[in-house]
């Protein structure tokens, strides 16, 4: 599918109307421009930051075709960092012109799936998701945080904000991923594709322990990297059958998690074959096609296997923030070698539109605000 | 599908030969009935128990026709109890004349996966499950029990073999589906369909802290026994869509567990579609058919609701079975109501067509031996 | 140590001031009384309770001897449900005039402890604990509810304010005691005293899933009333060494928790003597006395026993307590029979010394208000 | 204490008698040498192995000063690798010859404790605890394995015997450490001493997501190689207050875990300290004096601080032993640092006094077979 761009002529910003701020905005399904808007509004629990980095996702161009429906006029990304531009009334502890990264899903922490800790389902099913869901996004010049208390992290001074912003999605969900997996110390996992979420993923089997990690992908950039990552070995899925290549390496008994970091109902029936029983299937993957996703009923034990499958969404939060820039701080991971290209958010529209067509070996794009 | 006997003339047991024992058998795929084997052997770690009081399970009907295969003379049944005819020299800390009862599931406790904690994936997946499926069955005047340290759990004086017999299978697994399910204190739980093992499941739930219990189930009598073993309230599918049912009946929220204890596609989907984000769909069923179990794609919030979906297979052991014992002792559960029918070794063929033919309001049909 | 009282001439609640409240407040350590304060004000997140049934703590009378250090003129109380008087501008989903009931720990939910999932450390150690702590408690015609949103639960329609007055602090810490010790389904359980935290810790054990709970108590009212919540064994610490009976009555195992719910030096120890290897002592004893708890050194298997000591401080939140009154609404628990003294709000100081001399065969009085 | 040593002419391995070992044994408390045996029996779920590496550990030192009571003659020794010599009739899957390892701590896998996953408290508390304590131990010509079926773990061709016999208790103690120690991922650790089982916590910590380790340890080289193993920051007890040190390193939070790895009350109650509210404390440390071990009580919060304070004995089996080993093959690990001393087993007592006085900066002494 491609987008369609109705910007034909973007305003500097040098011209901008006072209390106007330009958003990068999905204009309806399969139409994306830059626009003008009015500032956010700032309530007592609010807080209004400035953009200074920002990265597109994968998921901003699955937006734009449609996969949360249909939007107007509506501002996409959801990976940012900042500077307070105002802070709401109740919200303590910070100072404006502070330096903030705010994570992609910004959860109420009131409501009753925060209290039962299913933050990223606040207010119901992935309601935790509200950047260019529920309400404008990031990729303007400012951009509004609910929930402020809970949701600005203030990054240390030894981080850049292109370093800060890998933690809103990339490094969380990545995580995430790992971290649902429960590998024992010592244990075996594979990571299904190696895009910067499965490359995250393997960074994440890695910081917990993980002895033998199968990164599967087949693009030879995105393998390269998976080795930087830490991945042990890379399984082409394109020259062999992923689950008798994953097999092989683990001696008949399969691995202790398998990671779905695609999206594919394929290669999560791959996750759940390639599983040993009592292991883990972690799926981060979006699916986004089709009725249902398939658990091949003889690999799954005809329901009797010890196999789980857990599913989330991207973690949020001011205290897990902290926790993954201080990863960050200690050189236990570095996610720079993910950014390939670098724009102005007046070249937004050209990045996004190479984040959708995955061209040029692109992993992720930053870009800049003046 | 009907299973037909070649039993013509059941020996009594007085005319059995010496050395010799009576056997009630799957012959070959769709055929059942009594023949005579050969005492077993009993090697340093093994034991040799007589029987006295088994239980018929639907999966002994499911292997008739062919669930695990093609088998020849094969002794069915997996919940029994009995009396110690002898023990294997390396076996300490019993007696012979003992009264034991041995779990469905008779792991060896040594192997990798039972190290991992996996027990019923004991040497591989399923694997711990091995009467009258890699082993002859428990339904024969005598039985086999391997690695009989760690499976042959002394039954106390309070309580009756048939009791104790329940613990095999029908209490394992059922408490095993609530003990999967991640029940909050106070939470909410379903559980499709009340056959015995479902109603085992709700006892599990009662046992396990939840306040809301909504069994799913159509047949009468069934109904009647899930109100007397816990479930606040009952659900007949065949008379309204159990989710829309369950999500009225938590105004809205969906359960915090489903339980699966059917073995079917479509219970299974609605599992999933019935339970809250970040809740768990724990599946006990056997899943009999298909290339596929089905997960549908937007209840299951696109791949990232923070459903967990778990399965496992009746876990076994000494220390397992004496836990669930007390429950009885204590006065937590009782199994009794669920023995709808009573037979002699001798009739066990009518036993197990009823059971087949799941008429005359079976639930479980007790099996004594002379 | 006798708490003296300054309160010669309580008003009647129908002569005090325009927007004046009376309140039972500690005067100074030691001393306590009725006095007159102007109503709370309400913040945009806040919200103002009219009480109408409040219980009186033994950590009340703790706080009046010093536990928490010198207060001056602080309302007591945290346990209470009421009517809402007022609403914060940015709280939502309530009405005014809802009857609710607000736990003794009044979290705010944004902080890092609170986003780790410890909100009774909320902002640092016991920091949750705010009521009659660092904040006016709710032993007042009026009290002040900060984070209202998370805070304030609804009372269903089918509870008294009574009954759900005890959700505050008995039924969620008591129960936490429970939760926290990890208990096989099945398990055994030792609980240290049987006063109100310790009589729900012993129905929380029931509701987890223990077939033997041991009671250690000395007080026959109080024995009684534990056999009554599901005990199966008394022990009687005066008659016998609890340790000793607690081991003959596991056939020489010991418990696989024991809960401390007195605070004592040395039942904490006997919680870790007659605990199994691999068990777990849930502490939820307020431990008021001496620079240090003893862990006895061999029983704790030189520090290599697998015994978990677990700490908590009550639970709180909206969620936790809709869970916990539907425990009592589908007859899970009925916490009357713990009132053993009913007061009105006038004669609360009456109330306050018998909770303090624990005379008269007390377990819990309940005040109302007009 | 000195011991004393009543081997005046150690025998060369050709001269002893046919069926008759060397062992280096603990003659009684305080006296050590060696002297002869006959080789052990082998029953049928039995192996006996010919020692080729073994590793002597501190607490064989604490043993022959009477840690464990008197013994006479008791072979020494609880971390080797060696060689298959004779395996029992029950025993399949490895053949003689075969190269293996076996963890310090050999469980039945078939009691009680074993069953509910507390291998190492084998039939009672640190019944797991065999060698050179219960039976003899491993610095002989050749040792006895019971239960080898689950206890013995194959080498792999690319380990060195040395390397394996890392795993027996230094990889397998220290790993537990942080892995009870519940690190959330970019969490904060701190591991009080840095001795070969606080070195490995430290790894342990690293290998499971910690983004700040502290390593508290005086000894300079031992600081060097727990910088090298991966600690952030190291402090110096001998210079300054570890609880405050560590208490500014994290900004006045504390850690999210301690580990005690050293067995010493004072560091005990420090770690107690240094742990934030709902942080865990992780002893590994032997705590060898005085009746009772101390918690600080205001530190505890007063019992409600959510401090949990676990303990364990370093767990055995080959299951863990094959992941262990497979972190050193994939080179997460690398126990060779700490070999600082190397001797043949005619030399062992050498080594064994070199380990008690802990002169010459020794970590750990080698001892080879010839």
């Amino acid at each position: 599918m491609a987008t369609q761009s109705t910007t034909a002529t973007p305003r500097s910003s040098s011209r901008r109307l006072p209390g106007q701020m330009r958003c990068f905005v999905m204009k309806r399904i399969g139409e994306v421009g830059m626009m003008e808007k009015p500032l956010p509004e700032c309530g007592p629990n609010d807080a209004i930051i400035r953009t200074t980095a920002a990265l597109i996702c994968t998921s901003d161009t699955h937006t734009v075709k449609g996969a949360v429906g249909e939007r107007f006029d509506h501002t996409l990304g959801h990976e940012a960092a900042g500077v307070i531009q105002k802070l709401g009334s109740a919200v303590t502890g910070f100072k404006e012109g502070q330096r903030v990264v705010v994570n992609a899903i910004t959860p109420c922490y009131h409501c009753m799936n925060c209290q039962r800790g299913y933050t990223s389902q606040c207010g119901g099913m992935l309601g935790g998701w509200k950047f260019a869901n529920v309400k404008d996004g990031n990729m303007a010049e400012y951009f509004h945080v609910n929930n402020a208390q809970a949701n600005l992290a203030p990054i240390p001074d030894e981080l850049t904000d292109e370093q800060a912003a890998y933690c809103c999605d990339m490094l969380s969900t990545g995580f995430m991923a790992a971290e649902y997996a429960n590998i024992p110390i010592g244990g075996t996992v594979a990571v299904f594709a190696q895009g910067p979420i499965g490359l995250m993923a393997t960074v994440g089997a890695r910081l917990l322990g993980a002895s033998q990690i199968i990164g599967v992908e087949s693009m030879p950039h995105r393998q390269k990297l998976a080795l930087r990552y830490g991945a042990d070995h890379i399984v082409d899925f394109s020259k062999e059958d992923p689950v008798e290549a994953i097999m092989n390496l683990t001696h008949g008994e399969g691995v202790d998690a398998a990671i779905e970091a695609l999206g594919s109902d394929l290669t999560f029936q791959q996750c759940i074959r390639c599983t040993r029983p009592g292991g883990v299937i972690s799926n981060v993957g979006y699916h986004g096609d089709g009725d249902f996703i398939h658990i091949p009923r003889m690999d799954w034990g005809v329901g009797m296997s010890d196999k789980t499958i857990r599913t989330g969404l991207c973690p949020g939060g001011s205290e897990r923030m902290s926790r993954l820039m201080r990863l960050i701080q200690t050189g236990r991971v570095d996610p720079l070698p993910m950014t390939t290209h670098r724009f102005s958010f007046d070249e937004i529209e050209k990045a996004f539109h190479l984040m959708d067509n995955k061209k040029d070996g692109i992993i992720k794009p930053l870009i800049t605000f003046a």
